[in-house]
């Protein structure tokens, strides 16, 4: 599969990835163990502190992991990795090594143990910032601390779920700049 | 401006609209006023009961009157009101009565007093369900009571920011019902 070269990023612009609502791929790492899961339920909170949220349920794997390591790194795929994505929906961590049986490539993250995915073509290092709703709401706040885009495309082909086994694939982009106000942009 | 005829749908199926990650348009009303408002920042958080998490921000005229209601209808617009949403955005409800300055019709609702948008091909009567992770996250926890969706286009064309101006369109739709154990879907 096809690796992603990527370069720094600014960590108050990642809603430019995250906004549109992409399904994403969670990593973590506890113990040196890692694991991958599969997420469409996520949020923007915040641009400076950069906050997003994420909806980890009980029953995920990686909820107990991301909880001890209070790290992740959040991933966003392209349509290439669509089948893989349900592939690791469908299964647990607690019983296999996702990254090898799927053919993901772990890569080193700069500030957190969890490891970036080497296949998807945007990698945001988080750290758990408020683990306070978890309990009622199953819902992570994390700060994003590094990021990390691919040089090129410049708009890679996301997909976002709609349930019932159905996805939509981003299409094109239009500009509108001329009718914000700058202090929007 | 074309609006939707729309019939009645599950509200705990409303993630297959907004786990794509479209904009929105949130309406509201108190004591006798409308008012409606663009947003990016929002998440799926639960099917039962259907809740959805949105970030309404201390500045958005919005923000006090769902305090004061504890109401609101989240409404999904297609491209035909790109450029509108974008003007609702760049203006605000304390100086303006924005559905007669921007033509859309309201619809009284079922069990809210925030009107629907008939030129939005689907909308969600809200109840508050949490206000305690507003002062910390402008957060506010809905759950959806009613929810309202067009016959037809199946699929609508949405739109999703990027920030900078720039929007995504939604693309085409793909089945992988197939590769879903049938108990994920």
């Amino acid at each position: 599969m096809r690796t992603y070269r990527k370069r720094d990023f600014p960590v108050g612009e990642v809603r430019r990835f995250l906004e549109p609502g992409p399904v994403v791929l969670v990593s973590s790492a506890w113990k040196g163990r890692m694991n991958v899961m599969t997420m469409g339920w996520h949020m923007v909170m915040e641009t400076e502190p950069s906050l997003v949220g994420t909806y980890i349920w009980t029953e995920d794997h990686t909820r107990a992991m991301v909880l001890k390591s209070r790290e992740c790194v959040i991933n966003v795929p392209t349509v290439e990795l669509l089948d893989t994505a349900i592939a690791i929906g469908n299964s647990t961590g607690a019983e296999i090594d996702k990254f090898s049986a799927f053919g993901l490539t772990p890569v080193a993250a700069k500030k957190v143990s969890a490891p970036l995915i080497a296949e998807c073509f945007a990698s945001f290092e988080c750290r758990l910032r408020d683990a306070r709703l978890v309990r009622r709401y199953s819902l992570f706040v994390w700060e994003v601390v590094k990021a990390h885009v691919a040089v090129s495309p410049k708009s890679p082909r996301t997909f976002h779920y709609r349930g019932g086994g159905i996805f939509m694939l981003s299409g094109r982009n239009v500009s509108r700049r001329r009718l914000f106000k700058p202090e929007m942009l």
